[in-house]
């Protein structure tokens, strides 16, 4: 068997964690690469990530078996477009890795059609605040949603051939209409974004007048505006990209600020406290207790004293566990402390702990 | 000198850990305490935290010295009134605990006028998902803010007299009019609530139709909805007791929604980056990164790798160090992993675990 050529064009955290998640199954594939900036490019080859690599994305393309575009939407939709007037291989796969897919689809069904080419959008659904190939991480995508979307151009092979292909990166794969995908991160992802810098610069633009704003802001706005610090130039980019979805998100929104600003206007407390209830009793159904959805992570609880070296006492009984992330859970009123949250990176990681806590301390111990 | 007695409404939460920090330095104050339901009042008393107990709240009230009421907004208003009716001792100072000011500061202002009453409102900034006296914590207000809101029943010896009172608080003592105070926690608080109980019931309604909202629901919507789990009934009747300044909030904010949709509409990549990198700086500017407001804590942050037991390694330095809080700070993108920030409670253990994780490891440490 001749050997594959994956391209990869774009050789930060998400390209480079492809790459080496790619190696882990099949060391027998050839990964070029492509990135702009040198830094990445030199690490990644240097560190052994890719076999090749190019400042010129064009170059490389028409070698290659499967080519993966994991630069921003725009970028994407560029190449996909020269893409489109060079000579490819035949059967040759061609992938993304935006967090928005129906530009990207449609993009790819207007310039790719009848070339031989096929295509299947790709949204592997993690990330790091860390960037560019000296992040990289072979277990990025462990347990993580990696979505196809799929196009007009995507055959029967298209996505069982990328599964194969991506089976190092451990990932949960799953199939999704573009427009479907759009709008479900509309909802969980791209609108709330919008809502917390809205957030933020109202509280900013209201401490110019109210200076104790400033000293007052306490656990719940700090996570509401967490996500405001994000990169700015990736969301704008995802604005551009999923506009109507986001948009008819706020005018539902707005619709339920109004219906809360009557209730207030009536002095209805009884439904101020069913609205309460309901979002109270939504929020404790949802997956999110179960599994930090595109974290994928695995969570025990556990009920400590407020005792010096307790969460030190739990880790020594857990060392050599992969431990994702421990926390004490802030919950309700103007939070403090609470119940220890640990986080693991598979099932059996936490079972394994759930039961070393159970049998060596007196503490209640939650998997929900 | 007489034995003063402080008369505390409400052994919760708030109540019963006031009682505890008030015998802290004044162990020679008298505390009695109501509660309506018997198991607090019956462990407040056999715990010692207070000295005497009833299930009738004007029982006790005509031989206090100080009255503080430690019980839901709504409850206040009813005892101030209450307390109208009744002889209570000369130069008596009452004061409360409420999460609204205005509307309390109001009704003490109209029942107890002309009676030789001193009065001050009260907020407590700290809380617990724990409740009841069983929770009480000599140190839940350890460097709090404890915000006192004069009315025109305040004298020049009321607050003065209660910060002597309540200095084993270890509080940070604090006075705002209480209509400001109403317009602030309204901005970072009362107004943030409503967004996330709205936000988590439009996901829920979106759910019905579009079942992978609850798999992706990721870190940054967990974050966001975080608060709605709150119990219904306090944040009710905050509503109930803040209205304008939480409408007028509400107002603002369809405003600055309908300028982004404004911006998408128009396709204005440009100013959707200003309006996302604006919200950026703000947050980072903010006193948030410093100190957790209203918590008070102190972060310390470490640049650990991402190496098994490493949090293990670092809580092994710190053994015997009040840590309150450790966690892997989550940022940016769609997030994983990052930062260590271990919360303490006070700037001395801060500083020495700074010390100490210099000088035993090589990781890079902020304090910021």
């Amino acid at each position: 068997m001749k050997t594959r050529v994956v391209y990869i064009a774009g050789l930060g955290l998400i390209g480079a964690s492809i790459a080496l998640g790619i190696k882990r199954d099949h060391p027998d594939v050839e990964i070029w690469g492509y990135n702009r900036g040198e830094d990445s490019r030199r690490i990644a080859l240097e560190k052994g990530m890719v076999d090749r690599v190019t400042d010129d994305f064009l170059s490389l393309a028409p070698e290659a078996d499967v080519i993966i575009l994991a630069v921003p939407i725009q970028q994407t939709i560029a190449f996909l477009q020269d893409l489109s007037r060079i000579p490819l291989k035949k059967d040759v796969i061609v992938t993304d890795a935006g967090s928005t897919k129906f530009e990207i689809v449609k993009a790819a069904e207007n310039y790719l059609t009848d070339r031989g080419i096929s295509f299947v959008g790709g949204h592997p659904m993690a990330g790091s605040h860390k960037s560019g190939a000296s992040a990289a991480d072979v277990n990025l995508f462990e347990n993580a949603y990696y979505i196809f979307t799929p196009s007009n151009l995507t055959t029967d092979q298209t996505i069982p051939t990328l599964k194969e292909i991506l089976s190092g990166l451990h990932a949960r794969f799953i199939e999704i209409d573009a427009k479907e995908h759009d709008r479900v991160t509309g909802q969980i992802s791209h609108f709330p974004h919008v809502l917390a810098s809205s957030l933020m610069e109202q509280a900013a633009d209201y401490a110019r007048d109210h200076e104790m704003v400033q000293q007052f802001a306490a656990g719940g706005f700090r996570d509401m505006t967490r996500i405001a610090e994000s990169e700015p130039g990736m969301w704008t980019a995802i604005l551009m990209t999923n506009p109507a979805e986001i948009l008819e998100r706020i005018e539902d929104f707005k619709l339920r600020l109004d219906k809360v600003s009557e209730l207030i206007r009536q002095e209805d407390g009884d439904q101020i406290w069913n609205f309460f209830n309901h979002g109270r009793l939504k929020r404790k159904e949802m997956n999110i207790h179960k599994r930090a959805g595109v974290d994928s992570f695995y969570d025990l609880f556990v009920n400590v004293p407020d005792e010096e070296d307790a969460i030190l006492g739990i880790l020594e009984l857990l060392r050599g566990t992969s431990v994702v992330n421990i926390h004490i859970n802030e919950e309700n009123r103007e939070d403090i402390s609470g119940i220890l949250q640990i986080t693991f990176k598979n099932r059996e990681d936490l079972e394994k702990s759930a039961h070393i806590i159970e049998t060596n301390t007196s503490y209640q111990v939650f998997i929900d």
